[in-house]
């Protein structure tokens, strides 16, 4: 039985066989069922060395990392790597640093490595058409949306928490336990990416419940929630003698960072300030004490972002967005005023 | 200008430009200078497309990870991939459990994505040579070595610390501030990897300052370095009721999750208890107290390992082996008793 009994058998051309067989989008449903069927009926078995020739590195997933070293991205790796393997898929892996063009890199690697479909796992919020015209696979943007951006909807797709609510939910805690000064670490106010939306939430939450917004409550720490920038932020806010109960953090790891400065300063966590964080890293259930965070839902971001993926790549199908919950993992980081 | 006016120019045939142009080894250095005079001198650049066409893949170097979430492993990975990146390859990864058979892993990727290499980053001591049989391409294996196996030297290459050397150095660093009763808390006394070797470094250490071995100090917690296993084994050890006033772990993320343990039940590090760990992360710096540990030198052990195996995938070289030093990082999770 070669492929071109079943093209015979189902009377379609041989090309139109090998595009089913190699799951390419541009087959009619009708005809897709019938080449299945005969190759079910007859347990025909491609000849994958001849594939192979045909697509060369037909397989290959680019993931590309945006922030080397973030625990976040590392604990989500675990899934994407296992959910791309479980398709037949080969992940290949580009880390870039946190400052760095994601959509470059894509790119390039496409170029490269002749993807069939790339995963951005971090990334700027504000994409432009035109930036996006240099990626020619499907993409997903895997933790991260468009909302500063100008896509349309159907442009990309992407799986992501609702980083503005999430923030706003993590004040909110600290303020019904009676905190009013509440401080805030932040990468950036306005980089019209992760770091701003989490530092609205933060306003807004003051502003929902009819608190000031002072100025030198926030910290802007620059680079990318790396831990080295988290500690010294948080000893310059500690230098300007601006009394605070709580701080909010919008990373697990620069809230790990920031109780280990305010510890090295003599102060006591929750005792002296209560601390909270954003993501749910499995390290900080481990920190000392337990971070209190508003935790991503980390297995279902990669699961969905493969998912949504593979429904591009492999059925052709139209991009999907999808918006899933932070929730709250209780920990001992923070105490009623 | 093309291969084929190369080869006539160079007086060679068209294979043997294009083995030198793949950096095939089977060339001898008389020919490949010659050829790579004359691609020089006439600025030849390969078509990359056809070069791809006949070597598929051929730039894929597997990377088998084992040990999901091993933080060790993601602080090296950043550096196995941008030295993969920097060679023009490219990095395939799989994520393999903690228990899983990496050899067979590596066997199926390998004949999966066709690569040309193979880097295992953690595995087991004791290959036989009949088990690497089914790995036909250059292997490295890195932070661990063959120990406990049976293989020649020349069958494989290894980047790696003295596990033992390691864990004597942090139990001598105890008994050098006073420690007589130090407990231990491993995965496994003999797995015949690296929980073996460094709970023998253990061993040796007391046995080198005449103290002595005690069954009821030392913890097996099975698995391999997970957090919850250390949590637990730590408690055990507490339930033994068995006085000790140090505690040596084999790994930092153990390590850490015994201070939590120990903090959990009311003790104070270093105060009550002293605690090391081997590894050097970047995340137990930030933990509180920071832990003193045995830190290997994680980014050469990650560059040597992609050099060593490049000069075998693209030069034909040999095997090497290499062994480097972990170095003290002192902390504040030890104290003279």
């Amino acid at each position: 039985m070669t492929i071109k009994d079943i093209a015979r058998i189902a009377g379609v051309s041989v090309s139109t066989v090998s595009r089913v067989l190699n799951n390419h989008p541009d087959v009619s449903d009708a005809i897709r069922e019938r080449v299945q069927d005969v190759v079910k009926a007859y347990n025909y078995v491609p000849n994958n060395s001849a594939r192979d020739l045909v697509r060369s590195q037909s397989d290959a997933i680019g993931v590309i990392t945006r922030g080397i070293g973030n625990l976040f991205f590392s604990d989500m790796l675990e899934t994407i790597g296992r959910e791309i393997d479980a398709r037949g898929m080969s992940m290949v892996l580009r880390q870039i640093g946190s400052d760095a063009d994601e959509i470059q890199a894509g790119a390039l690697l496409e170029r490269e490595k002749k993807l069939r479909g790339l995963l951005f796992l971090g990334g700027r919020f504000d994409y432009t058409p035109e930036e996006l015209a240099t990626i020619n696979v499907p993409f997903v943007c895997c933790s991260y949306t468009n909302s500063f951006g100008t896509l349309s909807e159907d442009a990309y797709a992407s799986v992501s928490i609702d980083d503005q609510q999430a923030a706003f939910n993590a004040v909110r805690t600290l303020i019904g336990m009676g905190h009013k000064r509440i401080a805030a670490l932040v990468p950036s106010c306005r980089d019209r990416s992760i770091s701003e939306l989490r530092y609205n939430g933060y306003r807004a939450a003051l502003f929902a419940s009819d608190l000031p917004y002072e100025k030198e409550l926030v910290v802007e720490t620059g680079g990318c929630f790396e831990m080295a920038d988290a500690y010294e932020g948080t000893l310059e806010l500690l230098d300007r003698q601006v009394p605070f109960t709580a701080l909010f953090t919008v990373s697990d790891t620069m809230a790990m960072a920031a109780m280990k400065a305010l510890y090295d300063r003599g102060l006591r966590v929750p005792e002296d300030c209560s601390v909270i964080g954003i993501d749910g890293l499995r390290m900080s259930e481990y920190f000392i004490p337990t971070l209190t965070t508003m935790a991503q839902p980390t297995e279902e971001l990669g699961r969905e972002s493969v998912a949504i993926l593979m429904d591009m790549v492999q059925k052709g199908l139209p991009p999907r967005h999808m918006c899933l919950w932070a929730t709250l993992r209780s920990g001992s980081s923070i105490a009623p005023l």
